[in-house]
């Protein structure tokens, strides 16, 4: 873009103003922008192409565990939606109604769906009618809209883009071990892709799904010591298939009720690693995401066009051809200096210079985004090396953001300290928790932190209620959020 | 499905009423359903398998000539789609509002989105200043809605999944250059992959896209002889440019408006492909876009669980080793006869039986999906066997087509002549025109075919208009159409 050098400059230290950074940080490195529709956004190609990369990775995790895709409708009649008493609770105050279709007004309203727990409940008992057509797991790519007032790029938008898996199982327990299965994939994924530690954890009864018997997370942690839901898996019990009708004959010939499950994540993971991994230079990107993986700049200087641009493009094609994503950044109307810059606040994990006296001594210097290490390398074996550095700098992502979680995760027993730590150092804090909605209301008022989500498998308590002062049922992690 | 066997025996006989067989197919393959939302359709499982790998086929032609992906908001106020006034008058009357969000109603009313061209150009406005910022070549998969009175399953529904490109070029020529390359991508794809022969030509006036300068589409043939509208690329010119200030600083320093083009296919093409290749017995999918490319079914005689079906799981891992999608269906419950039925319903490319004297004979039953041919084949080689024989059969279904189409394509100069032809045997009736709107009104009154599209390269037509007997200008392709 022509104003692009202007733009570039006024990022906003992270330091400085983190929310204001995170906003910068989006809109110059082109991942996303304001759009007409007030609490919509447009994902810009570079961002794009991140959440792609997500996708194929998660939905590579959906089908290897025997999930099948499908595509159910965008709208809802208000009907179905209303079926499910907590559900329509829980969603109508922030659902966008269609009244209106062609010219004419429709009979009955729809709802734009926020999520599909009820369209695919009324298809699931038109489908299902033995124990022989279960399990059924499938998983759709959709958008989804959700009225909200205030808004956020990628965090909290009107529209978002997700899956959403939706599951129905013979028994109460496969819908439980289903549950977890997802929950660990999510796991898996933020870690393994997004270089993004999580928590795995219950959610409490109030911060629970609209219409679930209980509800998971994965939780992580950002830059500013926020946490972020990443990831929720949801057993639903047979609250959906009793108001559904999702019924089937037993193997003992009974006619039962279908044990469900949902799960999904969304776009806002995309904002999760801008929040994770990014500094004052921009984003950072894990290479397992980056759309561009290394970026190649070569230094003009004399003929070389002639001298150096020739090499450069051979060890583009090495690179390529061991299916690293490669940008060879040739253009004549920037320097050097701007295009460090540029490729750095785009978060390119490695760079790769090359100019006349490398192709001479038969080298090129080689730069990493995270630390900023400069190391000159032979030209000899460069794909290979390039390729086992990626998967250095992909690990050393994973455990900076680990020792930052470390860091910034405190146990304490004490109320005052407490309150401290929730004020001048966010984070984690750990506290006995009695177990109470009340308790947790309370904390919640007094210091903005809300239960992040409760161990997987709680150990004893190490104390008393951090809010009442009565025995603690567990540790809870608590934490301000987005 | 408890009640399949039942429903399987329901197939209309595709002779007896195309369009109720094309029906029975989609439901009783379960590759869509309807759903409780009036005019939409539920993709299941299958049928979504099969528009994944278009996708797939698709998106990598589109990524291969250098266009991106991003996402654009679903919603687009209603003063934006007005803004261009042949496209509102095109698109407003089949469009659904929003009214309300969450308990309130809007300021201003929002259209969900029937293609883009608004939204997109509003900002691509905001991103393009010089002509160093063009071309800005983006492509969007989405889901649209366009209010639909009469509703078919894939062909005509109120939401459907498309792509749509959106471009921006510097001058005329690339724009008109853009058109036609991706006309050509178009016919490509339809034709590699759905094995689906194509006419690429420029639409009519009266049928152009609302707000182009001009329409070019690609037309198949269905298998009942009316004509399927299967991909569109549109000139826009400078229409939509100038009514959302589209412009940029020219190497002239000038300030000039872009030149745009847009583009798309839709899940309707899942429809095409069933209706160009499918008979009697169900679905016959092109190997290239067969969720299951090769269904295996052992013969259970005597011990085969000991005797044939480690030979089945051993050549169904050689198969898979090739990335051949395999099928090995063991299932105790249903006899091989019934299976036999099943896959043929589905489609499904290639068959391959297994039986305990085939293991003793160390040669497995090749069984073509096309043509029904039998063939027995020696264990040794198979999985390069089958890569080859699918090749094969990926050929012989676009042969096939080609010939229906050649048999169905009719030149006349005659009016008696062509308004029998429409009437009887229907298909293709290529006939002088003489250019006119009214001429082609007319045509369409009397015999309800349109012209579909007109040469890339006409040539002198051959007579006077076959409706007003003044020079023909060119020979059109006549035919009813989806």
């Amino acid at each position: 873009m022509a104003d692009k050098d202007a733009l570039v400059k006024e990022v906003t230290p992270r330091s400085e103003d983190f929310s204001r950074w995170y906003t910068d940080v989006i809109r110059r490195a082109e991942l996303a922008d304001y759009s007409p529709v007030k609490g919509s956004m447009v994902i810009r190609p570079y961002g794009y192409a991140i959440w792609e990369l997500m996708q194929q990775a998660l939905d590579r995790r959906i089908k290897d565990t025997g999930h099948v895709n499908a595509y159910f409708p965008l709208f809802i009649p208000e009907s179905l939606l209303k079926k499910e008493a907590a559900h329509v609770e829980g969603f109508a105050p922030e659902v966008a109604w269609v009244t209106h279709g062609g010219q004419e007004q429709l009979e009955e309203r729809l709802v734009v769906r926020p999520t599909s727990e009820a369209i695919i409940g009324t298809m699931y008992a038109k489908w299902i009618q033995s124990w022989r057509d279960l399990p059924v797991l499938i998983n759709q790519w959709a958008n989804v809209v959700r009225w909200e007032k205030v808004t956020r790029l990628f965090m909290r938008t009107t529209e978002f883009l997700w899956q959403e898996g939706h599951t129905v199982h013979e028994t109460e327990e496969e819908a439980q071990e289903e549950t977890l299965k997802m929950l660990e994939v999510y796991r898996d994924f933020a870690e393994t892709e997004l270089a993004m530690p999580v928590l795995k954890g219950l959610k409490t009864e109030s911060e629970k799904f609209a219409g679930a018997v209980s509800t998971y997370s994965i939780e992580a942690l950002m830059g500013d010591g926020r946490a972020l839901q990443a990831g929720t898996s949801h057993n639903l019990g047979q609250n959906f298939a009793k108001v559904f009708e999702i019924t089937f004959q037993g193997r003992d010939k009974t006619v039962q009720y279908g044990w469900q499950t949902s799960w999904g994540v969304s776009t806002r993971l995309v904002g999760g690693v801008i929040m994770t991994h990014g500094d004052d230079s921009g984003l950072i990107l894990p290479p397992r995401i980056a759309p561009y993986q290394v970026v190649m700049v070569p230094i003009p200087r004399g003929d070389w066009r002639e001298t150096v641009l020739p090499h450069a493009e051979r060890i583009k094609g090495e690179l390529e051809a061991r299916g690293i994503r490669v940008m060879l950044d040739d253009r004549e109307e920037h320097s050097p200096g701007w295009k460090y810059a540029e490729w750095e606040m785009r978060g390119v994990p490695l760079r790769l210079e090359i100019g006349p006296r490398d192709v001479k001594n038969e080298q090129v210097m080689l730069v990493r985004r995270d630390n900023r290490e400069k190391t000159p390398t032979p030209m000899a074996g460069i794909a290979e090396h390039v390729e086992g550095l990626l998967e250095t700098i992909q690990q050393a992502l994973f455990d900076r953001a680990v020792a930052f979680r470390d860091e910034h995760t405190q146990h304490t027993t004490d109320r005052a300290e407490f309150d401290k730590t929730l004020e001048g150092r966010p984070g984690y804090v750990v506290a006995p928790w009695c177990g109470s909605d009340d308790c947790e209301a309370k904390i919640k008022t007094a210091t903005q932190a809300t239960i992040r989500n409760l161990p997987l498998d709680p150990k004893p308590s190490t104390g008393t209620c951090i809010e009442c002062g009565k025995p603690g049922e567990v540790d809870a992690y608590f934490a301000k959020s987005y």
